[in-house]
């Protein structure tokens, strides 16, 4: 693991840090948040998956949630969303390929030398922070915007015990009914739809719940709404009973002036579940 | 005047904004965010003013400051830090031209048609602001980053009675005795170095003062510090008595993790100033 950047903030640091992953097949670059309290022992960690075409720096500088962070005594993650480099198959469209991993492990040529973002953040990534990082793996978090919302929702609900709590900030939804999902899920996994079910928030929902906390927030100016489906996830929570808050934030639409608005909501709420284990 | 976007942020609005500049014979864009409050009446507003390589956006998306001058009440107005344009001046050198405009009105050659920084900011900005928006003229404050906490220091010291108080991160402090600084005035202002005086803040300090509080962080990491001086604006306080805060930060460094982290004590400490007037 190499250290690519290490800066103070909020009395603790923030690094950026690139290793080899035996996942995707290829260098992979992470940020981690550390808060002051690491230095005592290890420390509750909140992970933030992030949207297309992003990589681990957009939340990291523009989510403003390293103050929070701070305040409660818990680490941050900021993965990337896809493999990357020349030797990494890609597409020429934003949300294919590079930087649009969707957080699948991809059954499909090209895609799947590299594309195996699910194993890299369910199991290769938290082992690389466990080990080089004072990180408590028994007390984990996680939270997502748009595509990383998928993938928090996701990753909550298949790995039962992992994570205390799930956020999203405008997740995508429904992806097996939506143009951001059926496009990725035919690439990376195949034709065969009964796949794609493992990979929808609003199935997994309907189908096996959340042992947890759940918190939304969409906007309702979202410029994208119609490809996020909250109506799906919303229906989903209602019929299983989910202990679930969503909620539609008048006048916001999908970018960072809306994630950083409601980010001090999004760590106290996982906080309260991470200090109550 | 133009609108460029405009986002829903913290129950107010992060806008974007172009007009056609006089000062600067081009068109320029700012940033600007309108708390809830302004809807009601004008509002006070606080200028930050970006370091060296810097346009409108990067505090905007980076410093964390809207929820901060949310919660005061308070606008926010970020302009960029020169005229720019396929017809305006350049240097391959970042810290020169476009980008670098350093907050002065060029009187040399081939800066002066358009770099009129010292201009746009003190004169025609605010009556841009006034007219078009909900900010109220008699309760303004100053702040800035590198470059910018320069260019803040300066002003506020120069036009006594237009800001209630004013704050630097990081400022360039004594740009006649540095490279920040003699490069560029020798470019935009000439070779008489008695007209660099005017734009030096340690030396204005020594000369006339702050009639208000003014508060400086700067990082004991910071990569630049031999560029900045810090030493020379601290001795020009303290031999002038100014009502000020100086503070060196254990451990921080140059970047916007350092500037986030004080974001709110500078808010804060504005706004108290504001309120009071």
């Amino acid at each position: 693991m190499e250290t690519v950047s290490e800066n103070a903030c909020f009395g603790g640091v923030q690094g950026v840090y690139t290793h080899a992953s035996k996942a995707c097949a290829c260098d992979m670059t992470f940020g981690l948040f550390l808060p002051a309290e690491a230095k005592d022992g290890p420390v509750p960690v909140l992970w933030y998956l992030s949207g297309l075409t992003c990589t681990h720096e957009n939340a990291m500088t523009k989510a403003a949630a390293q103050g929070w962070a701070a305040e409660q005594g818990i680490a941050l993650v900021f993965p990337d969303t896809s493999p990357r480099g020349d030797g990494v198959a890609n597409d020429d469209a934003y949300d294919l390929g590079q930087g649009a991993g969707f957080y699948v492990n991809a059954t499909q040529d090209p895609w799947a030398p590299h594309f195996q973002m699910w194993d890299y953040i369910a199991d290769e990534l938290p082992r690389v922070l466990t080990a080089n990082f004072s990180i408590d793996e028994e007390r984990q978090a996680i939270t997502g915007h748009s595509m990383g919302g998928h993938g928090a929702l996701t990753l909550a609900m298949s790995l039962p015990g992992r994570f205390t709590s799930v956020s999203a900030f405008a997740p995508i939804s429904n992806p097996t009914a939506s143009d951001w999902g059926r496009k990725q899920f035919a690439a990376y996994l195949g034709d065969d739809e009964s796949q794609w079910a493992a990979h929808d928030a609003s199935l997994l929902m309907r189908e096996r719940g959340f042992d947890g906390p759940v918190l939304v927030d969409t906007g309702t100016n979202d410029q994208f709404l119609d490809l996020l489906r909250p109506e799906a996830l919303a229906a989903a929570c209602a019929e299983r009973r989910q202990h679930a808050t969503l909620r539609m934030q008048p006048g916001y639409d999908h970018s960072y002036f809306f994630i950083s608005t409601f980010m001090e909501d999004h760590v106290a709420f996982h906080a309260e579940a991470l200090y109550a284990k």
